[in-house]
């Protein structure tokens, strides 16, 4: 199939290349068009000058940018994708952003009978790098059933949530999760510290039981050594709860603790650790 | 070996039926002694009238009673465990207590060369019928050793922590977690029944990755269908937060999502949920 990728950063990167290796021909589209050469180079395929370029042949567009100004840009500026593709083609987007924008766009879409998919993905780097991301996916059911095959690709699940918008919907939710998970098990260590206990000892004991979570599994050696400089940074968790904090606010969910851990995510950029790994909560806890 | 089992709750009640089982001579006490008489109908052994009675014998008594002041009663009371027993014996304390009270008796039962473990479990009622309990153990290495094999009758799991109340420290650090695991759940559960998401499909979609939980796993369709009438109830919850406060207190652990549900768990209470399972917190959110 003919593919388009804008966006080429440490997720769209790696997924652009899982296409290439399934056999699409994919051209990819990058602000930093020395990102776009090295990936060419690496995977083959072509690069275009604007993301009108790289849509203008393509049957599924795919985007995976920073925020909902940039999803904006790319699909809806001057250059954009929404400028040259063709009705009947499919626009995929993985980035993270509101439900507000994913719901703009596939009403825009829809007027140039263009599908739209707001599809954001979990897993991170290294579920990008090994292509076993999780997509949840907001959109119709028919273009969801077009698109899945090709998104396969770089996925080890994705899911029909429901209606434009529904994707990142459920993100927010995996992100609400998340946040009070960390903030549990970092209070938690936190106070086995204090307490003089041998963190290791009680995770043995206690990670088989009611208290087990993929953060207390993967994290928690980390956490205790204080190692951050890896995963997935704190200013985009911020972002994330930011647009959940946003949403809830037009639908009367009471986030409350996602508000707290929210606040203590900002001491701890306070701390320089706007880059560091979401389990750095326990940083700010002295 | 000839035991004693000092409370025979939902939690101690099969328990000391475990160690029956296991060959055990088991001599058990219980405030309300029709219950004491149905456990011997069920498992054999005998009953005593007074704790003091049970442990006159008992080479490894152990109690499994409410709280603090329970433990005092049965362990350092006027009929109690440490007016009869023999020196040499070993008490273990399954009730989920203050670390203070597990010091307090530590060094009693030392005076009179008498071992103390605290013992606090998790894996709940289910968790005692199955005999499959996590056992967190503070104690002297040596007590651990000889105890171990015999709490093993009803245990998938027994760890030697630290030295006396650091199972009950442990216990905290399990509870502290949960807290958080819980609430984030609730608040994540909440938001997508305000968004109009389909749980089950959020659930399917992000129960594999970074916000993965065994309370997301075995919790999150009752909680969906407001069902709390089982498993660990609110009132013991706050009961352990309350320990887990005062001992931070002490420690000078900051602990302030815990305050938090802990203050949710006190509203829950409020709705008429004290006996609600303590994934309840969802009950709340309206």
């Amino acid at each position: 199939m003919r593919v388009a990728f804008i966006g080429l950063g440490v997720m769209g990167f790696p997924m652009a290349g899982y296409l290439a290796k399934a056999g699409h021909d994919v051209t990819v589209y990058n602000r930093t068009a020395a990102k776009a050469k090295s990936w060419c180079e690496k995977f083959g395929g072509q690069s275009a000058a604007t993301p009108a370029e790289a849509a203008a042949d393509a049957q599924i567009v795919f985007s995976c940018v920073g925020n909902d100004d940039d999803v904006r840009d790319v699909l809806l500026g001057s250059d954009g994708v929404m400028s040259s593709i063709t009705s009947g083609s499919i626009i995929v987007d993985h980035t993270t952003a509101s439900a507000k924008i994913a719901r703009e766009i596939a009403s825009v879409a829809k007027g140039s009978s263009v599908g739209f998919l707001d599809a954001p993905v979990s897993g991170g780097q290294a579920g990008a790098e090994n292509g076993q991301l999780t997509v949840m996916v907001g959109g119709s059911r028919d273009d969801f059933e077009r698109a899945a095959p090709v998104i396969d690709s770089y996925a080890k699940a994705i899911t029909h949530i429901g209606p434009a918008g529904a994707g990142q919907l459920a993100k927010m939710v995996n992100q609400i999760c998340i946040a009070g998970v960390v903030q549990g098990l970092a209070e938690g260590l936190h106070f086995a510290q204090k307490a003089g206990l041998d963190p290791a000892l009680v995770i043995e004991s206690i990670s088989k039981g009611a208290a087990q979570s993929w953060q207390m599994e993967n994290r928690w050696k980390t956490m205790v050594k204080g190692e951050y400089e890896f995963g997935f940074a704190v200013d985009w968790m911020r972002k994330d709860l930011a647009m959940a904090l946003a949403e809830a606010a037009e639908n009367g969910a009471q986030l409350e603790l996602t508000q707290l851990v929210d606040q203590f995510y900002a001491e701890v950029q306070a701390l320089g650790g706007s880059r560091w790994d979401t389990s750095s909560l326990l940083a700010r806890l002295k």
